[in-house]
């Protein structure tokens, strides 16, 4: 299923009232970071859930089975737009998260486990009931919604060369691919223990991955979508993979060279770049998306 | 004293290669923030740091006495151009701001006691070398640099109607009001407890005020600078306090609501916006200056 330009600029019109245009800093010669972690809620998951929710009016209730910023991202949409919402979280999510869930007033229901268990809860539920799912990433609303970021990109840093993105269950680079095409290089950038879309590109297919490690309540999807593969094999340049010291590496740079705060998923896409993991030319104009900040900002000092 | 605009028009092409030039969050609709805590150092102070060592090439060596903010920018912009510098900091300092200074490499002097204690050794110092003053805020050129975000302001927040900076010594405001004249209203905002130039506007000259509170370590000079006073007589609309409670109340507004981190000086501005004490007219396009994030992220959450 692809997602087209059409898709992703329709998505921007109708999300425009509802999100925030986040700025692009050029925080080292040619090196931009598009700061998508001051984005309501704190991610960019919000632009799939506002794009998912004002396409389809008709849907009373939503569901969402979510780590994390997916499932803020919903209740947050859900009650900007007067939906009902029941978001499923698993118990290992960090607090940080299941609290601010709580606070937008939605159902919150917390499984003992992982998102798995999470996730299976969530489907028990909407078998019961007339409720949709809002799926975190293979869903051609949402990527469209996440295309938006990647639309902003090419309007806010002229001839960008490259664009790196995080990828977890693909939905965010599926979107920014699908609007860059072959108009800058589009590298995917995951942590060595939430591989996905490195495992499915070289199998050929999606493939299930055991995840674990830093970035693993973000990134930890155990295999990537199908429209994120299917545009990742079309649009994306390079998958790369970094370790988890590189990403607690990139936290910290942020905050000593810029003061921003990322959450380990967020800061893998800069990892790739200070690492060496993606190469960059002399002169090669870099946008590295920095995607989400909810941590505890005592995590980054 | 007068700084002109093309005194800031200078200084901006001298530091241009040296500075970033921080981006704007419209972090709700109309209201905007200038983020200048992004800014190398993690505070405005490098543009007037820049700006100085960037017009004076003869002076080979410098002396800053500093609480934080303005020690560290100087620390950076003289190494960086390769001159000598002697910062002297008060041990009241917060531990973060004196580290950060010790990290560039220059020679540090940790004075026991309060600013006047770091003043009177930089003072001594001077009289025993060749070395010159970078004043904190009452320097023409140190204000020219600062003015560099005002000159910014207006090319990123087409039609602004109100700019509200937080004030110290002065150099900031002078800068940005020397600037912006009466292309927008510009606001003064300082703690009840930091009020030294809404103290000194009521007694016609720049009067000495206890200090204390929250934002003392960066807002707390006791008096402003001449050429604050002057420029704030002229073009400054209006000089607004907060409560310290306010300021707090503002830090953890900034970190839920985008994700940012500002030290209490640096969230004075927005405090003010928030608690009502700078009045707003529905529609008015305000900018609000958050001027640095030297402190504990830690802090905000």
């Amino acid at each position: 299923m692809e997602v087209t330009r059409a898709d992703i600029e329709a998505a921007a019109q109708r999300i425009e009232s509802y999100v925030r245009r986040t700025p692009v800093l050029e925080v080292e010669p040619n090196l931009f970071l598009k700061l998508e972690q001051l984005q309501r809620t704190g991610s960019f998951k919000v632009r799939g859930a506002f794009s998912f929710l004002t396409a389809r009016p008709d849907v009373e209730a939503v569901v969402a089975a979510s780590g994390g910023n997916h499932g803020l991202a919903v209740a947050h949409a859900a009650t900007t737009l007067g939906r009902l919402a029941d978001i499923f979280v698993p118990t290992t999510s960090p607090e940080a998260k299941i609290e601010r869930i709580r606070a937008t007033g939605v159902r919150l229901h917390e499984i003992e486990g992982y998102y798995d268990d999470a996730l299976e809860a969530s489907r028990r539920h909407l078998e019961a009931s007339d409720a949709v799912e809002v799926h975190a990433f293979d869903d051609p609303l949402v990527v469209a919604g996440q295309g938006t970021l990647g639309r902003e990109i090419l309007e806010q840093v002229p001839d960008v060369d490259t664009v790196v993105v995080a990828v977890g269950g693909g939905g965010l680079i599926a979107g920014i691919a699908s609007w860059i095409r072959d108009d800058a290089r589009v590298v995917a950038a995951e942590t060595r223990t939430t591989n996905a879309l490195g495992a499915a590109l070289d199998a050929g297919h999606p493939v299930a991955v055991e995840v674990g490690g830093v970035a693993a309540d973000s990134l930890g999807a155990a295999m990537v979508g199908e429209i994120a593969f299917e545009a990742a094999r079309r649009w994306v340049d390079a998958a790369v993979v970094v370790d988890d010291a590189d990403v607690i590496e990139a936290q910290r740079w942020l905050w000593r060279q810029a003061r921003l705060v990322a959450e380990p998923g967020a800061a893998t896409a800069l990892a790739a770049v200070l690492s060496g993991a993606c190469g960059v030319a002399p002169s090669e104009r870099v946008c590295v998306v920095v995607s989400g900040a909810n941590t505890d900002p005592a995590s980054v000092g």
